[in-house]
C-alpha cells in the first residue's frame, strides 16, 4: 500500500485530540484502521515495534497489523500473553519487559498493545518501566478498551492486596481505535464495554445518553455509530483526564457505578464467568441512581429509565442479577470499604441529581448505604 | 525531643535545594540528622511511613529511626531485604510493593529508604509503582548513595538483559543525608563512593578537585570536610539534574568514567569480591582522561595527576588492577557496545579537555577505542 493511499484512509478516521501539553497525542477512530496507519505511527519516528497480544487476539490480528508496520520500515515482534485478568501480574510484567528489551526497543521505540484493557494496562506500564520509560501505543480491541482503558494514561497491574495497585501514568504516543476489530468480540464483552458508553452519557452529557437509547443497536452491529459512540466517549474521557492527570480530584467522576461494580466484581472473586467489569458496572451505575433518589437527590424515574435501557441491550442492572449470588449487605459493605476510593475511613461515591448531572460526593456515611442495601436485597427476594 | 529542639538540629544541617518545580526537593546533610529530622519528615503530612531497609543496615539504624519517626506521630513499618545488587531485582520488587501495599501506604503516606544505593534504586521504584506512585524519603547510608544515587530521580532494579533497564524516573520529597551513618561503612566501600565525589570535580570544577586532594582525609575520618564533600557534590549533580531531569542530553555527563566502568563490571560479571561499581568507576575516570590524552584533547599531566590522588586513597587505576583480569580488548568493546550509552551503533564517550572540562563526544569510532585499549593493556603486560 502506498503512503497516499494510507493517508488518505487515516484521513477518513474520526480524530479525538488529548491536549496534554508535551504529553499530547490523538485518538484515531474508524473502520479498518490497523491495515493502513503503517505510515501514521512510523511518522512517529521509530525504528523498531513490539506489539504485546494476548492468545485471542494475537492469532485474528497481530500478523497483518505486523505486516503492515514492516511495510513501513519498522522491524516489528510479537509477544503473545495468556487472555484474562490474571495476565496483569507481576510475572507477566516481567516476561513483556524482558521480551522488550530482547527485542532491543530503545528509548525512541515503540511499545504496542494489541489488545483489551488487560493487554493495554501491562503493555503500558512495561512501557513506562522499561529503560524508564518507552514510547507506547495503543490498539484497543475491545469496546471497553476502546472507550475507556486505552484513554487517559492510567496503565498497571494487580497486587494480591487488590487491582490495579501497581502501576504508572504513562501516556500513550497514539491511540489507534479500530472499530473492525470489534466484529469478532463475544457479545457479553461488547455489552460489558457498552456499560461504560452509558457512564459518559449518564456523568455528564444527557443527550449522548438519549442518542444512545436512539443508537444503541447500530453500535452493536458496527455501523457508523460505532465510530460515533467511540469517538464521543474518548472525548468525553479525555476532557476529563486533561483536568485531572493525575486523578486527584474531577477524575473521579468517571468511577460513577463503579463503588458499587467494584465490590460486586470483589464478592464474585472476580470470576468472569460470574460477572465481567462492564456487567458490575452496569448494575452500579443502576444502584448509584437509585441510591441518589433514596437519598432524595434524582427523580426515580431517571434510574427507571438508565435500568430500562440497560435491559433492553442484554446487560444485569440489579443485585439478584448476580449469578451465585450477591453476598449479604456486611460482605458489601466491606467490599465497598476496601475499595481504593475509600479516604481516611469515610466512603466517597458518584451520586446524581439526574441523567447527566453526577457529582463526587465524599463522606457518605456506612449507615446510609446500609439502609439502601438492605432495601435493594429485601426488594429482590421479595 | 521536642519540636524546637528538633529544629534547632535540622537547621544546623547543611540544605542543597533540588530546583524541579512542582517537583523541587531538598537534600539535607549533616551528622545525627536521623535522630533529630522526625518533625522534618513529619511535616511533610504523611500519616504512616514504609521504612525499606538491608540486613546491614536495619541492624544498625532502622530502630532509632523508626522511633524518632514513631515520636512525631508517625505509624511506621520495616521491611529488610538482603544486602547485596541481586536485590536489585522483579522479585524484590514484588516484595517491597505488597509489603507497602500491606502496610496500608496511602498517596500521602511515605516509602523511605534506609540504606544504600540498592535499597534506594528499588524502593523508590516501589514508590513510584504502588498506587501509581506514593511519596518517598531518600536517608543514603552508602558515601556513593549520599553524593550519587539518592539525587536526581533515577529509580529501579536490574533485568537479564543489563542493569538498571527497568525503573522509574521519580524525584524523593527529601533527602537526608546522615553523614553520621557512614561510620560503620567498609573502607572499601567509602573508596568506592569517594571515586563518584572525585567525578564531580572532573567534570566541570577544577577547584572542587583540589580541595579533594587537600582534603580527602577529613572525609575519609568523618571530619566537617565529609559533610561539605558530600553537600557539594549534591549541588553538583542536582545542577545537572535540574538541566536535564530526564536524561536526554547533559545528564549524559555524569557518566564520565562509566563507558570503561561499565565494560568493567560486566566482564567481572558483577561480583563485588572483584570489583565494586566505584573501583570501576575510579579506573574508569583515569581511563576517560589517559584516552582523551591519547587523542590529543587533554594534557597527560592531567590524567597523571588523577592517578596519584586516585591511588593515594586507594582507589585502583588501571586496567592491570582488576582481580581476576580485565579480559580481552574484543571483550572490552563488546561490553561497551552493549552498555546503553552507544546510540545507533556508533559509541558515546565523555571525554575531556583537562580536569574540570569534560564534554559529551559522540560518535567515537570503534577503531580508536581498540589502539586506545589495546595500548592500555600492553603497558601493563610490559
Ligand atoms: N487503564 C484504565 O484506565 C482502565 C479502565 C477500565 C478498565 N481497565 C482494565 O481493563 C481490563 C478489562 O479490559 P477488557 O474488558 O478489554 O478485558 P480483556 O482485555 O480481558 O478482553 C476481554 C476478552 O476479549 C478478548 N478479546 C479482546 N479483543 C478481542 C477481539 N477483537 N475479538 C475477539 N476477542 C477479543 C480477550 O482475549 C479477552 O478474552 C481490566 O483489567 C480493567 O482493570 C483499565
Ligand atoms: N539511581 C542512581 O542514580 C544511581 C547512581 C549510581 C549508582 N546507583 C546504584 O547504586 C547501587 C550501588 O549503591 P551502593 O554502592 O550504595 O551499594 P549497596 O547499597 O549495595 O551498599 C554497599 C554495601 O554497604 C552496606 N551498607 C550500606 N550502608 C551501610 C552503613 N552505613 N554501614 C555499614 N554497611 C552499610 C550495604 O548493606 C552493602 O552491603 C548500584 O545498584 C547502582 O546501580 C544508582
Amino acid at each position: 500500500m502506498s503512503s497516499a493511499s494510507a493517508q488518505a484512509s487515516t484521513a477518513s478516521a474520526l480524530t479525538v485530540p488529548v491536549p496534554l501539553g508535551e504529553r499530547a497525542y490523538d485518538i484515531l477512530v474508524g473502520r479498518g484502521l490497523i491495515g493502513t496507519v503503517g505510515s501514521r505511527i512510523a511518522a512517529l519516528g521509530a525504528r523498531a515495534a513490539a506489539i504485546v497480544t494476548d492468545e485471542h487476539v494475537g492469532p485474528l490480528y497481530a500478523q497483518a497489523f505486523s505486516d503492515a508496520l514492516q511495510t513501513h520500515g519498522l522491524r516489528t515482534s510479537v509477544i503473545t500473553l495468556a487472555p484474562g485478568e490474571a495476565t496483569k501480574s507481576y510475572a507477566s510484567l516481567e516476561r513483556v519487559c524482558d521480551a522488550v528489551l530482547e527485542a532491543k526497543i530503545e528509548r525512541g521505540d515503540l511499545v504496542i498493545a494489541l489488545g483489551g484493557g488487560v493487554i493495554g494496562d501491562l503493555a503500558g506500564f512495561a512501557a513506562a518501566v522499561v529503560r524508564r520509560g518507552v514510547r507506547f501505543v495503543q490498539v484497543p480491541t475491545t469496546l471497553l478498551a476502546q472507550v475507556d482503558s486505552s484513554v487517559g494514561g492510567k496503565t498497571g497491574i494487580n497486587s494480591r492486596h487488590g487491582k490495579n495497585l501497581v502501576g504508572a501514568f504513562h501516556q500513550p504516543s497514539l491511540v489507534l481505535a479500530d472499530t473492525a476489530l470489534l466484529d469478532t468480540l463475544p457479545l457479553r464483552e461488547m455489552r460489558a464495554g457498552y456499560a461504560e458508553v452509558v457512564k459518559y452519557g449518564l456523568i455528564d452529557d444527557a443527550r449522548f445518553f438519549a442518542w444512545c437509547e436512539r443508537n444503541w443497536r447500530g453500535i452493536f452491529e458496527g455501523g457508523m455509530e460505532r465510530d460515533e459512540a467511540v469517538a464521543q466517549s474518548c472525548r468525553a474521557k479525555a476532557a476529563v483526564v486533561v483536568r485531572d492527570e493525575h486523578e486527584t480530584g474531577d477524575r473521579a467522576l468517571l468511577n460513577l457505578g463503579h463503588t458499587f461494580g467494584h465490590a460486586l466484581e470483589k464478592i464474585t472473586a472476580y470470576d468472569s464467568a460470574r460477572l465481567v467489569h462492564g456487567e458490575g458496572v452496569a448494575i452500579g451505575l443502576n444502584l448509584a441512581f437509585r441510591f441518589s433518589a433514596a437519598l432524595g437527590l434524582c427523580p426515580i424515574s431517571d434510574a427507571e429509565r438508565i435500568e430500562a435501557h440497560l435491559t433492553s441491550v442484554g446487560l444485569p442492572t440489579r443485585l439478584s442479577h448476580v449469578p451465585g449470588g450477591c453476598g449479604t449487605v456486611d460482605e458489601l459493605l466491606d467490599a465497598m470499604a476496601q475499595d481504593k476510593k475509600v479516604k481516611g475511613g469515610s466512603l466517597t461515591f458518584i451520586l446524581a441529581k439526574g441523567i447527566g448531572q453526577s457529582f463526587i460526593a465524599p463522606g457518605i456515611e456506612a449507615g446510609k448505604v446500609r439502609t439502601f442495601l438492605m432495601s435493594e436485597i429485601n426488594a429482590s427476594s421479595s
